[in-house]
Parts: structure tokens; sequence; C-alpha cells
């Protein structure tokens, strides 16, 4: 397989997505339900049918090409629409395009497949306009109500419900659009990290998307002059949060592939001359298993617990996020690996740190991920960036994978 | 000496000073250079002419009541007249009811004192208008200019050069206040802290008016994707900061007295699911000398060194604030304490570990304080309280006081 061409196809449709933004030199910003959404969509769609696909938008707002097989069970191949505000010219959508051309390589191949395959562009995977995100995913599980999504609201008090209507959709079926002729799901996506990079590898095969717990934890000290109160006599919340704090990084160090992050901390009353009263800070811990995550909550409690009785305070913790790691099929990575083999692409075993479409479906088939590496692991600005050659040999190791599920018929 | 007679006129006279607050029902806010300040100023010149005190404002806005003694070097006992935003009704106003009582008992022993003595409400102690603070003493040093009482402003932007001359001032003549007639400085003020009251004192006998340290310290790291970069290969912000932060409470303990905080903390971007790329936080260091002061400072530079080395980051310091500690007078000190002997009265050495009139006099003449118990260590609150007795006592241990400097005649 000659690797130029289609990295050629792939830039030149990549070069022609990222206009399709709400801040022009500012990145990419493409939120659901908006006219940049409307307008990638319809770019997306005529690609879809130069290459014989039946096009369609269904009710999540997603764009799906159908390829019909000799069965209807459904291969699945895509990823999302959407972009982050400011984002990049890359996460989600050149995993759209590499879909595109990975059922493109198929069809020259020649031979109906034995599973009928879609490509699909999913729609507000990353939840920036209305907090909540992997929408596609989970309308097709039939996971949203119509509550659900009167209940999410954007910065202007615009609903989903109002959004979708809007769009041309009917939010009032929100729950009625579960598929479950989809068997299978495959991902194409920049890794947004350093380590294929670093590790000068290609093509990553996802191992586990990992699971994150987050917590918002209030430690209640009290307010004195910083002059007059003695260090033994206070109840300084900064000492003690810093103290907590301080063992949140290394103890993630002590498991392998765990990350664990105090993103947001506030202080009140947060003035230079009396002693904080109160600290709270968020903690996001990932980890390829519930253990792992666990783990690292359990020894955080401890050390809360153990600081706050020596300096005779209180903390509260409010457990705010809860998501399962999902382990990716074994069948499919190793498919991926007998193709990247086959071609001569450097690869590695690798987990996905972030949220993706495959995290929803791969809770409930077989599912499968290949990353390609973000130069300088940059991701989520208008800095990120991606050689279009390895997303080409993703989209071939794709390819390949697709005809080997076919070929195996066991979905 | 009868105490109750004493406390009865000054609960009555404190109870009648409380209601000059521009928040009526929020404790007492007195600005300086306020309709309040001028009724709280009213009130105290009719009870220094009382007891028979020459009676005038000067050019910084302070109440004096002069008693002319044999020679016209003077002794002044006092306090502020100004308070915080929403405080308590003995924070320097209860010095100055303490220093008109002094002298009052003063008078009623007849003869003409050796020194003349001046009972002074000092303004703008606090700096809670402008931001800066120990106004009077600063004036009757000639330690400011005209530049610098136009470059001090309110909220409203109104200046303290703007302020003088609305109050009836001369703002021009700011400079040209300097008193060399004054020899020495006595000053009674509620402790601020809970030591006294754990410790069952009803004086404390104020050895030394800590030195301050203060510096705003920024650590530098990079945002990153929460769940994408390892733990090896971040830059966190809070990770290093909190490191740092966490040994600067234990490193106070090790020094008698010394006490350290970080009162203010803000992070960049403070979001959740992005690794911190900037903490700035301030520290307030105190000490009883400035070696003590600068261990403490070194300490946590030989940290941020260590730390931000550790994950490859940079930080920077600007030191905000250096108060030289002050050693108040071995003599006075001995007659407070042979007063306290005399009478009964329970007391203890001890620190100020806040800022007072007494620094700025006591940096370059003999000066006092006498600190009596805060009721649950409270101040700066409108729950601020002090016994009344405690109160009487300080004032007859001040009368005793400056007796006993009028006898010695070594200004």
């Amino acid at each position: 397989m000659t690797i130029e061409p289609i990295a050629q196809r792939i830039r030149a449709q990549l070069a022609e997505l990222r206009a399709f933004t709400a801040t022009p030199g500012s990145g990419v910003t493409r939120f659901p339900f908006t006219p940049e959404a409307r307008a990638a969509s319809e770019y997306i769609e005529a690609r879809m049918e130069e290459i014989g696909l039946a096009v369609r938008m269904d009710n999540s707002g997603s764009v799906i090409g159908r390829l019909e097989g000799q069965v209807p069970d459904t291969v699945m191949i895509g990823s999302h629409l959407d972009s982050v505000r400011f984002g990049g010219a890359y996460d989600g959508i050149a995993g759209v395009v590499c879909g595109i051309e990975a059922v493109r390589q198929l069809i020259e191949g020649g031979g109906q497949p034995y599973y009928s395959i879609e490509v699909i562009a999913t729609n507000d995977e990353e939840g920036s306009r209305f907090k909540s995100g992997l929408f596609t995913g989970k309308v097709l599980d039939a996971q949203l109500t119509v509550d659900d999504i009167r209940r999410y609201k954007d910065e202007d008090g615009v609903s989903v419900y109002d959004a979708m209507k809007a769009y041309g959709l009917d939010p009032d079926a929100i729950a009625a659009n579960k598929r479950t002729d989809i068997k299978a799901f495959l991902e194409v996506h920049i890794e947004q990290g350093p380590i294929l990079e670093a590790e000068q590898k290609d093509i990553g095969i996802v191992d586990i998307i990992v699971g994150i717990k987050r917590a918002l934890v209030t430690v209640h000290g009290r307010a004195d002059h910083v002059g007059t109160m003695p260090m033994n006599m206070r109840m300084d919340a900064v000492e003690a949060a810093s103290k907590v704090i301080a063992g949140i990084g290394d103890r993630a160090r002590q498991f392998p592939q765990a990350v664990a992050t105090v993103g947001s901390l506030n202080v009140e009353p947060n003035i230079v001359n009396i002693v904080p009263s109160q600290v709270s800070y968020t903690v996001d811990f990932r980890g390829a298993t519930r253990d792992v995550i666990e783990a690292q909550y359990q020894g955080m409690l401890d050390d809360l617990r153990a600081v706050t009785g020596r300096f005779h305070m209180t903390f509260d913790v409010e457990e705010t996020l809860w998501v399962d790691p999902v382990e990716l099929s074994g069948d499919f990575r190793r498919y991926i690996e007998e193709s990247c083999t086959k071609h001569g692409y450097s690869n590695m075993h690798i987990l996905s740190g972030a949220g993706h479409d495959a995290q929803v479906f791969g809770a409930r088939m077989p599912a499968a991920m290949i990353f390609v590496p973000s130069i300088g692991g940059r991701s989520h600005c208008p800095e990120e960036n991606t050689d279009e050659r390895t997303l080409a040999q993703a989209s071939v190791a794709a390819c390949d994978t697709l005809r080997q599920i076919c070929e195996e018929k066991k979905l």
C-alpha cells in the first residue's frame, strides 16, 4: 500500500475542514448544532457520497455513510465532528476522514463485505457547549431522556432539546434511537499526548480507555490574624490542603500509567494577612483498573483524615464523576497489530488517558482504537498537529481490521 | 486602686464610641477622614477636655490632649481611632480610652509631671481605606511626602491628599510635621490573639513587635491534558507549589513564636481537566528577629529550588514587604512588671504578632505596649471582645509607668 497518495487525500480534506470554525485565526471551534457543524457535516456527506456510501444524518445529529453488507449487522468506524473551543484541526475530525478513507480502500478492494459498514461522524463528543459530551454514543444506546436534554444548557441558556429542534432533529424521540444492529466500533484518533512521539512509534494500539474518578474536596479551617494566632493553635486550610495535595502526584506514580491531577483550587477568604478558612479543590484520578483508581482515592482520603486530625479540622468530599475503564477487543487489537507488522508500521500498545466515543460503544460491544502521534504531545489548542502519513497508515490498518472482522464473522 | 469604677468608665465610653461606625449592625467600620472618624474624634476631644487636657487635632488627623509638664519633652500615650471594615469595638480605640484614663489617674494623683504628657488618638493605623496604614506615626516622623499621599488612593480613587484637604487638613505640609519633642511612647492594646486567655493572664508585657517579610511566589508549569500527559512528563504547578507550601508551617514551628502563612493562592487556568500551568501565592513570615524570618524565607527558597528542579520547572519571587522587628524598652517593661506585681495583676511577657503604632515610634525612641486578653482570641470582627476590668488594670499599669518615667527623668 503506497502511503503518500492516501496521506495527500487526508491532508487535503483536513485542510478544508479546519475552515469550518467559529473562531477563524484562533483554531477550530466547532460546537454541536451550529452553522460550522452543519457546513462540516455537508462536506463530510459529500466525501461519503463520492465513495459510494448511502448518506444520512441520524437523530443525534451525526453524519452516517452506509455500505450495505451481506448481513444487516453493522460495523461502525469513525470519530467525532465537533471540537473544543479554540481547539485543533485533528481531534475527532481526523478519525472521521480516516474512517472514510478506510472504507474507500475496502470498496476499492472489491466484493461485498460480510457485515454492513457505516462511517460515522459523531456529534457533541467533547461536551464543550453543554458540559455533557459523548452525545451520539449515548443516544444510540438510548441512555438519554427528554428530561436530560432539557436540563443540559449552553452558556446562553439554550438546551440540547432546543438546539436539536432548531437543527431540524426530533428531540422528543431522543430515547427511541437505540441501535441494536451495531456490533462493533473502530476509531482512529490522535493520541493527544507525548508517548508515541517520545517512543518514535507511528501507531498506538489502545488496550484500555482509562477510568476516571473526580471529586471535589473541601477542607474547613478557621480564619485568624496571620500575626497573632500561634502556629500550634491555628487551623490553616491552605496548610492542611497542601500537605494532602503534595502526596497525590507521587501516589499516582506508584501505579503504572495512572495519573492524578488537582486542576482547580480555590481559597477563602484568599487574603494575604488572614489565615485561610477554607480550601476547595478538584481532583481527577485515572487508571487502567477500578482498583488503581480506588487505591489513589482511598490514599488521599487517608491523608485527609490524618492531616485534618492533626489540626482538629474537618473536610468533606463530593464524588462528582465516575467512568469505568473500558478494555478494548483483544481480537481487534491483534488484527491491528498484524496489519502493522504486515505493512512495517512501527507500533506499540498504549492506554487512552482521555475519553472517546469508543468508550461508550466499547462498554457494550467489541471496539478498537488506533492512535497516531500528536506532534509535541499538544492537543485542544490551535497548535495541535499530526503528520498525515501516520493518519494514512492508521486508515490502512483500520481497513485491514474491517476486512479481518468480516472474514472472521464472529460478531 | 479599686478597679471597678475605672472599668465602668471605660465600658461606658467604649459603648458610646462603638456607635461611630459606617456599618451599624455589622461591627465597627471607622475609616480615616470620614464622618464616623470626625464624630469619634469629637467624642474623644470632649473626654480629654473633661480631665483638663489642652486638645487639638494635628495635621495627621489625630486627636491630641496635652498635659504640660515641667519640661517640654513629651511622653505620648494612646492608640488609634480608626478600625478595619466590619471590625470590633476594642481594636485601637480601647487604647485611646485607656490613655485618657491613665492620665486622669495621673492628674488625680496631683503635682505637675516632670515630662509633658500627651494622649493621642492616632489616625489611619489600620490602612484599610488606602492600603497603607501607620499614618500618624509616619507623619510625626516626616516619613511621607506629598507624592506619597497623592499616590495612596481608596476604592473610589480618592487620594490621602484629597481626603486630608476635604477633612480640613493641610496635605502640602505633610513633610513638615516632624515632632522631635516626643521622647517616649506607650500603647495599651487588645492582644488580638488567644495567648493571654489560654495562659489566664490579665496583662501582657510586650517584649518585641515582630518583623514581617512578605513575598509573592509564582511557580511556572505547563498546561496539559490531565488524562494524556504521563506523570513523569508533566509540569504541574499545583503539585510543585503544594510540595513547597506543605513545609512552610512546620518550618515556622521550629522557631519559637515564629509564624508563617500562605494567605492567598491562585491557580491558572484553574480547570478540573487541565494540568495547572501556574500557581501564584503570597507568604507572610513573622518572627522576633531578622534571622528567624530570613531562615524561614531561605528554607522556602531551598524547597522551591529543589521541587521545581525535580520537575524542570521555574519560579520567581517578589519580596513585597519588609518590616524590622522592634524591641520595646527594657526599662518600661520593668516599670509595667513592677506595677503589676504591686497591684497583683497576673501578667506574662509576650510578642506582638501584629503591627502597631508603637512599632513606628519604637523604632526611634523607648516605647512600651501593654496587652489585654481578647476573648476567644477574636479580633478584626464584630465578635471582638475584651473584659473592661483588664483594660482598667492596663490603665493603672500605664499610669504607674508614666509616673516612673517622670521620676527617672532618663529620656
